[in-house]
């Protein structure tokens, strides 16, 4: 059985997005700051990491059968148009299903819209056919942290501070939280790859 | 000639301190979770770390020659009854000497009530005689930044998640900001030490 893990790029000041949606450029430079060329399952969006990141990565999506995400991120990419770069299925945790989405009922794409995260995480796990859940971080992964859905938080950490913005985590109803680890370490150009397991006392 | 630098224990959600204060006893937990005991200057405050986290909290001392605090937390400790634990000059921003501390005069600390960071940053050096100075985490710390003072942000990564509270940097004026590195890590037990260095580009 797989784990339920959130892994983001942070910023040394705890941000996954800077003040009014910026600092994704410094976010992700680890993403394009090396030589291996890494051509997504999305056509035209290719990353040039480092061989380390692109390890660490590689290690990370091997594991992993689906990815939980909001209806924001779905929204932003048009989702992904069908096809996530990382090639999984993805749950999508929404209010209403998409109805005009052009890839409604072909794409390995689930909408959830009751139930909430326990609902979606339950989704993700029997699409991922026994692999790791992805949740995305923010709301989702603070909401599965309360639901004592998560088993293990990752970041990315970036040397850069934003000074505001998305904090990785909102408040939590059952904070403070101790979590384990780091119980794996990565040091990758102009990134920490850090991996830490929630507790389960 | 030393450097500036902050460093503060810091939650993985990017906290120097919980809501209403809380957090602290998870956030210095690694003072406590070893079994070298060190004495302080301050009279009856021992920590017992862990020999790694002992080892790298000497290193980063060995080599300050004075410290920057806020009134707050010069307050909180009633500055620490007149000598710093780690034994080194201080210098206290503050709106207006505190007349009635019984300390004053004799201990180690001055009192800059003019001239915002620059002014105690440089009657820092001064009393460093060559040392690093260390400024205290947030508002001091974020206005360093802001000034240019800054060399160096360190950090104790700790494993725990408080949910909110006090960010170890506030909103930056000149934001984002670019750091290189870590250009040093040390994992210890329940902390992962990192330090960063400003760019001057």
């Amino acid at each position: 059985m797989g784990i339920v893990y959130t892994e983001m790029s942070v910023s040394l000041d705890g941000y996954i997005a800077g003040p009014d949606e910026t600092g994704f450029d410094r976010l992700f430079r680890w993403y394009e700051n090396g030589d291996v060329v890494w051509e997504t399952a999305m056509p035209g969006l290719t990353f040039r990491m480092t061989e380390v990141s692109m390890r660490a990565m590689r290690a990370r999506l091997a594991d992993t059968g689906a990815f939980v995400v909001g209806r924001r991120l779905f929204d932003i990419t048009n989702g992904w148009e069908g096809r996530h770069p990382f090639d999984v299925p993805v749950v999508v945790l929404t209010h209403a299903v998409p109805k005009d989405w052009p890839h409604l009922g072909t794409a390995p794409f689930t909408f959830v819209t009751e139930g909430g995260v326990e609902a979606a995480v339950a989704a993700a796990k029997e699409a991922a056919n026994g692999g790791d859940v992805g949740v995305n971080g923010g709301t989702i992964a603070t909401q599965c942290l309360d639901a004592g859905l998560l088993d293990e938080v990752g970041m990315a950490l970036v040397p850069v501070l934003l000074g505001g913005g998305v904090p990785y985590f909102g408040p939590l109803e059952n904070g403070p939280l101790d979590l384990e680890g780091p119980i794996w370490t990565v040091q990758g150009k102009d990134v920490t790859h850090l991996r830490y397991r929630v507790r389960r006392d």
